[in-house]
């Protein structure tokens, strides 16, 4: 037996504290818990039938030894011209040069901090943020500096002030990170109006944005607004994007959006972390997406969520106390809650679940601790029954907290 | 555009030189070329029927929105008891965990170093040792020390010289790296005996082994010899797996054994690095190892490999003058050859190329740039005509520059 792991651990990993949220979310599980704690699909907007045929096709062609043999890290070329043309019927100029395969989204953000973050350096996420987004950055050592939301999403008023007096002591973030879609947690999306201030202040300090947008193509209402990356074209944004929100994330299937220079050392980044994806669930995947089928499925998986949303709100505007407030998400997984300022949502987690419903601390999504009064809920994966009974539920235990 | 990429780019990676390596494989890609420089299993040995078989059943059945969901970090709970149970039978007793299920075994490396490095730390590695270990290790910043290799795999001699000399500076390896079976790229097994010496000798320093043994159940001759985690199970030993080369590449699955304080860090590290592997394909192995197919399945891909190893034995016995020297490998993938010390593996490189036939230059996977005249020929991809065609293009190529 090793004398001194904890000694000969990195510093960073030594130094992180056992995540008292992973220990809380595990109450999650428990039985009768009705849980909107998730971030996952309902597994009923699944294709699995339409799959099972691919799949059977696959491994009746020529492809199937390609597709059981090792790839190019970059990944396979057929999914990603299918998915240049995608964007290109979108709006998006992009060659096939500026797209790569990654195990979902998340190596994309793990391989944009394996090539960017030295220890000590600075990202700028929104406050609230993606949790895997802030940890995948702080694993390699980054310094997170938050920005307030508003209804618009990230503030451009004090992105800049940041930007500002981080250039007054000789500083600059790596990048700014951002997810302007139906934002995970808070649910809100960014007009195209904001997404021009974020990226002229970028232009202004020479910094990068990384778009990552699970949630795009799930908007139930609302005009559609233009990627940053379609306002941005000259190579000051990277863009993440995924499967797993509108296909399956069982297949771990995302892609980076990016300048080739910028490619290029994500390519070799992706070949230490796994060498390539699999090359079967990409197989797979270009098949789906050639048969042409996707956009019928997105009708459909829309319907379903929206469905769910909207009885969630419907619950809340029956049973929320007056005290606590929430925006209409115009698409993606995820409702935010504000409570009154004097609540700790992780106290009331735990007598939430005691009135057996589930849902995530706010302040999780907080790199400045803040977010104390808030909360996410998922509806996509509960049942709509779930989803109305759930909050009737937790408004139960917000309202044992009123003062 | 960002004005100043190669700035913002972290350390480690600006200061990487374009790969010389990896512009020249490009030529290993021209048509008519025999090409022995892959590391790739013969695609006539993929179960390609087998599998379809149960993928179909995988999607008919209840595990289909599993499957295609999001699945646990540690793994499916089902693949790792059928892997865990499978060791036991060969003898190494470890529990459920102590393993968890990784994006093939290069990620494997990749979360090692993750947990383990911090920049300027130190691993130990044979000369020569398996690129992606010796690439892995180097983004994070791990400075690599080698150790020569002799007819029995890492020399116990010189690793207690150096781990001594280190001492004697105050300083320690994050780990000794090694590959006991048929060795990535020289083909050499280490005997119980070398083992047991390397174990001692890490015991002794506090220092833990780094197992990785993708090729172990490839033996085509001599006896078994018992993992060097079984020879030391009580936390010293960290042993890495994969299905990459007894089932398929293209699924990605390979797994990490280690004591649980150490899988719990590796899980944290996961968690960022792409947040499971896909559980689609986790099933469909589960379901392979669980129909009891496997072993039959390594007995077929055996004896194709055994005589494509065969075949070009005969070949390099009856073509390559008496100049060139090899070891025959017991298993494995691989053949490396060892050159008169005037030659330049990288400079004969283009006159093979020439002759159509193309290799790895040893001094690759030499981490002290050592072994220009030494080269690795892979002999499971290639057909059996062309392994013995390429050695007689490749002794060609040698003869000509013999002095």
């Amino acid at each position: 037996m090793i004398k001194d792991l904890e000694e000969i651990l990195n510093r960073q990993i030594s130094s992180q504290k056992k995540s008292a949220i992973r220990e809380i979310l595990k109450l999650t599980q428990l039985p009768d818990i009705i849980s909107f704690a998730g971030g996952l699909p309902a597994p009923e907007s699944f294709p699995v039938k339409e799959l099972k045929n691919i799949v059977c096709e696959l491994l009746d062609s020529d492809d199937a030894h390609q597709a059981l043999q090792y790839g190019t890290t970059e990944g396979d070329l057929s999914l990603r011209e299918l998915l240049v043309y995608r964007y290109r019927d979108q709006g998006l100029e992009i060659g096939i040069e500026n797209l790569m395969i990654t195990t979902a989204s998340q190596q994309g953000l793990d391989l944009l901090s394996k090539i960017f973050i030295d220890r000590g350096d600075t990202v700028i996420c929104g406050l609230p943020s993606y949790l895997g987004g802030i940890s995948a950055f702080g694993f390699y050592g980054a310094r997170l500096e938050g920005v307030n939301l508003d209804n618009h999403g990230m503030r451009a008023d004090l992105l800049e002030e940041k930007l500002k007096k981080m250039k007054a002591f000789g500083e600059k973030p790596k990048f700014i990170y951002t997810i302007p879609d139906f934002q995970n947690p808070a649910g809100i999306t960014m007009p195209e109006s904001r997404r021009k201030e974020i990226i002229e202040i970028a232009r202004k300090f020479d910094v990068l944005i990384v778009e990552d947008s699970p949630y795009r193509e799930l908007r139930y209402e609302g005009g559609h607004q233009r990627m940053i990356y379609t306002l941005e074209n000259t190579g000051q944004v990277i863009s993440i994007g995924t499967f797993s929100k509108i296909l399956a994330p069982g297949f771990r299937i995302g892609w980076l959006i990016a300048e080739k220079s910028i490619i290029d050392r994500l390519v070799t980044a992706k070949q230490t972390a796994d060498l390539c994806t699999s090359p079967f669930v990409q197989k797979i995947a270009a098949r789906y997406l050639e048969a042409g089928i996707l956009d019928s499925h997105l009708v459909k998986i829309k319907n379903i969520y929206q469905e769910k949303r909207d009885i969630m709100l419907a619950a809340l505007e029956e049973y929320m106390p007056e005290e606590v407030g929430w925006i209409r998400p115009e698409g993606g997984l995820f409702l935010f809650l504000n409570l009154p300022r004097y609540f700790n949502s992780e106290q009331l987690f735990m007598q939430a679940i005691k009135e057996k419903v589930a849902f995530i601390p706010g302040n999780v999504f907080h790199c400045n601790g803040a977010g104390n009064n808030t909360m996410r809920l998922n509806f996509s994966f509960p049942s709509k029954e779930m989803n109305a009974e759930g909050i009737i539920r937790l408004s139960r235990a917000i309202r044992k907290n009123l003062r």
